[in-house]
């Protein structure tokens, strides 16, 4: 019998289902809103597994890794989803009940990461950093194969670390100048919204920002070239920590492309510790699969 | 039969070589001075190894664990040691083909945080993360139980994390205001010759800057001062990156004990991101024989 499993990315909006091959094929996807009681929220994709594996009868299913935004714990409990207005949830226990299945579960931007490692831009690599940059910024950690947790899950908080751009302005966090601050789309729109045109404009978009720079606007690229250096500040602090082989930048503001990640890669050539300093960059491949086959590589990828 | 191995902690000037227990007993402890040869030295240390087991002739001997100061790979193969003069040199085939014993092959820092959590500060601890703040400052980074050593084993080489502080003074490495140029006892001596009544002393340790500390001179306090704010900077960057449980303080420099461990703690509790914030500091508790227990704790302990 061939052997499949579940890999599903729960996020603060959908949830995202697969049902993955040994191989890491995508046999079937799902997405459907999130709901914010954990209860039915279970329930709910307890019931969307047991309708996909009724169009598999012929595979076994040996499990299902599933990525919640939040710190994680031991595999099972989630200590908290702001997005989700979850309190402390064993998602292990209550989708293990629900499905007689071993699941695995872990933080969202880590699973993406490990998705990277198996399918994706990192095949190969066992030490590699995914830097997610959207809304805010997540990083997910694999050392030697492993994601990184921490002690309480709050491993790869990556945002958080402070860079020398804007150390006047205050995180959410409490704490001032945060990564998050400059090269979040949040913070190219905040930046972008002191200057012309887009102090005029009603809603400006991390986008706007992009296309103007790309048609030619001088501060919209030095808004996007200071994105690019505070990462890059940061994949230097990283890289003495962790030695990663391969940084992988991904999210909605890695499709501003070179003009963000050249001065990501020169700014960490120029701050790196050198013998920490052979790390590679490149672009994440799976976008909004990552976490599904992540999910997945918690049970089929061998480290 | 008893299991014992050994552990083994090649420095720059000495080797410590320890027979321990499976319980972490130190059974015997030889030191002598290092040589530059990489294969005189491995002779010799096989020589010290096959003598101490004469003393033990009802004991097995399951392996030895050695730490070496450069980055290491694959358990094996140290990539130049500055300090010995090394290339690169496969410690595990070297002294696996002299003993016939299993060998693996670890950083000394890493070795020294594996030490301090099988049998130090860190018992019961599987996320911690070791300073040792001596001329330079070296860090040993335990992830669930394992070492962090990255792709090129150059992780935890926390001394160069950048701080707030004198940025501009360069460092070795090429870099402004890394860790290590304020907190180490080399920047808590440089910044002291800047100052009465150090600027006229022919040599100044940092013994003499914490003895002054204690005698109430205020601008050797505002130095200690400073190099724990740093070093707290450093960890709060550590925490939101590593989420450790324990930061452990070690080396000469842990000798000025609340002057310095103080603003440590309180620098981290200012700066870090808050969901990482739970980690807890300690002085480091094996010294010098920390590296001798890391050794055997990579046979011994199960994380």
């Amino acid at each position: 019998m061939r052997e499949v499993c579940f890999g599903i990315d729960v996020g603060g909006t959908t949830v995202k289902l697969g049902l993955v091959s040994q191989d890491g094929e995508l046999l079937e996807k799902r997405e459907f809103p999130s709901i914010r009681d954990p209860d039915a929220m279970m329930d709910h994709i307890a019931d969307h597994m047991n309708q996909v594996m009724e169009h598999f009868p012929d595979c076994a299913c040996v499990g299902a890794g599933v990525g919640v935004p939040g710190p994680v714990m031991e595999e099972s409990i989630v200590r908290g989803c702001t997005n989700l207005g979850w309190g402390d949830v064993n998602v292990a226990r209550g989708l293990g009940h629900r499905t007689s299945l071993p699941i695995r579960v872990s933080n969202d931007a880590n699973l993406a990461a490990m998705g990277e490692m198996w399918r994706g831009g990192g095949q190969g690599c066992k030490n590699l950093v995914l830097l997610t940059v959207g809304t805010g910024i997540g990083g997910g950690i694999i050392c030697d194969g492993h994601i990184l947790s921490g002690s309480m899950g709050g491993g790869g908080e990556v945002g958080h670390i402070p860079t020398s751009f804007h150390p006047e302005w205050r995180c959410s966090c409490g704490n001032y100048g945060c990564l998050e601050l400059t090269a979040s789309a949040r913070g190219i729109i905040q930046a972008a919204r002191q200057f012309s045109p887009f102090k005029d404009q009603a809603a400006t978009t991390a986008k706007d920002v992009f296309d103007a720079a790309q048609e030619g606007n001088e501060t919209a690229r030095q808004i996007i070239h200071q994105a690019g250096s505070a990462l890059g500040e940061a994949a230097a602090v990283l890289a003495c920590v962790l030695n990663p082989e391969l940084f992988l930048i991904g999210g909605g503001v890695s499709a501003a492309g070179h003009a963000l990640l050249d001065p990501i890669e020169n700014t960490f050539r120029e701050k790196v510790f050198p013998p920490c300093g052979q790390a590679r960059f490149d672009k994440a491949q799976l976008g909004n699969n990552a976490g599904i086959l992540g999910g997945a590589a918690l049970f089929f990828y061998q480290p």
